[in-house]
């Protein structure tokens, strides 16, 4: 279990995110899966950016095999969110992502985690070696 | 705007939902949102069902043109629903379904509304024909 | 049944939203829910904004008593959405808004509905008067 | 990371759920998110249920301090889910679950992880014992 919010020094690049109505639960802060949403849609959200994976039509595409968060600070709409993203580990076909969500201006991370994607053929859907653009790019997020 | 809630015989078949703990939102009840889940999982649910649509490799598809939905008592997690379901109007490449949303065993609609699909081709995204075996189909929830 | 896609000038406030990697469905673009989650985020954001809508302690509050929406071009994660509200009617209690979903820069919007809100006292949830200061408010967005 | 999908001996209480047209994401699978949406229904369920948890107005409450998933084989609408519940280890405030989310008739998880609750005071949200009836539950469990 992760004791401490990281702080704003363990990430290498940011996207900014919108809260929705929706994503506050019966307890009235954002529901614990919307940060599964926020860091799918940051590391997806980068991917794309860099021209490493075109969603409708690239091959490799890369999955999900597994996911953790820590919560430390509630938020809720209408407030956004920060997002810090760093390539913890790349292996031969996986790539392990720590994630940090960020209220605006905030020192220490309210929730943070890793996100661990294996890039695999679209057809197919089995791993396949990351390919060296990709390793490339995943360099300067490292 | 629809004032009154909608009976039981206003539908021809029927479809059962689980809520979740996600859905309730800030004032402790599904959120508005999760109504229009329900929509077009019932409507895609029976095309899948009768053999009609294949959402991964079939042609045609169906996209959503127009929803409306009208709301008159709150649902919570964790109680299920009972969604019913009537092919209101069939056009030349658009149906046009009813749909309301019941508590189990509730007499009266929580909530009802419309779903407009235009049937088109998979990859033009045109509307085309509705197939007759559809129609056929569609007949028997008319 | 809306056939024309709504220009910039029929909304009075916007507001900016991101979209996430989950609301992608199976047709690759951003699913028919969305939209309402914007809908209702859109406008409760605004509440917020305005000082009216106290979420978590405020009396009244407003409920959602009937949306619908007409859907006209696709939209798809990574891009970002601009959404325009206007107060269409303001009734005893009721208040329904017209609202337009535009990709960025788009001069028609992919999607345009309309959400009623009934305002009702917080404890009993039965329609309330709208009181001066969200009348003053809301003829500012008329 | 975990690597070897459980069997159905490892949880003792179950509960099944209904999948939805949009938890199907962009590759035509639940979205690795609507795993963690299962994994609150489920203990959140579970927990009214056994008249432990009052969502509205009970006191004490959970939050959630941790969550992991590792995932192994895809699920898609419309297939329906069985979400099979342990306690895996009940602290001073903290309650660690593991839960496992199956195809129905499945032998293995399509995924399976952890959800850690803190039992905390409903207004000041700060972690309290865990009252001796919960525990007596979350023993039938164990």
């Amino acid at each position: 279990m992760t004791r401490e919010a990281a702080g704003r020094d363990e990430f290498r690049t940011w996207q900014r995110f919108t809260t929705r109505w929706a994503d506050n639960d019966a307890y009235g802060h954002v529901n614990n899966t919307i940060f599964y949403q926020w860091f799918d849609s940051a590391v997806n959200g980068w991917l794309v950016e860099q021209d490493m994976l075109d969603i409708a039509n690239g091959n490799p595409i890369a999955l999900v095999a597994e996911t953790r968060c820590s919560y430390f600070e509630p938020l809720a709409f209408p407030q956004e969110v920060e997002v810090g993203l760093t390539a913890a580990h790349v292996g031969g076909s996986s790539i392990r992502y720590r994630i940090g969500v960020f209220g605006i201006g905030s020192k220490k991370a309210a929730a943070q985690g890793e996100f661990v994607h294996v890039v695999v053929d679209r057809d197919t859907r089995r791993p396949v070696d990351i390919p060296a653009s990709w390793r490339a790019r995943l360099k300067t997020i490292s």
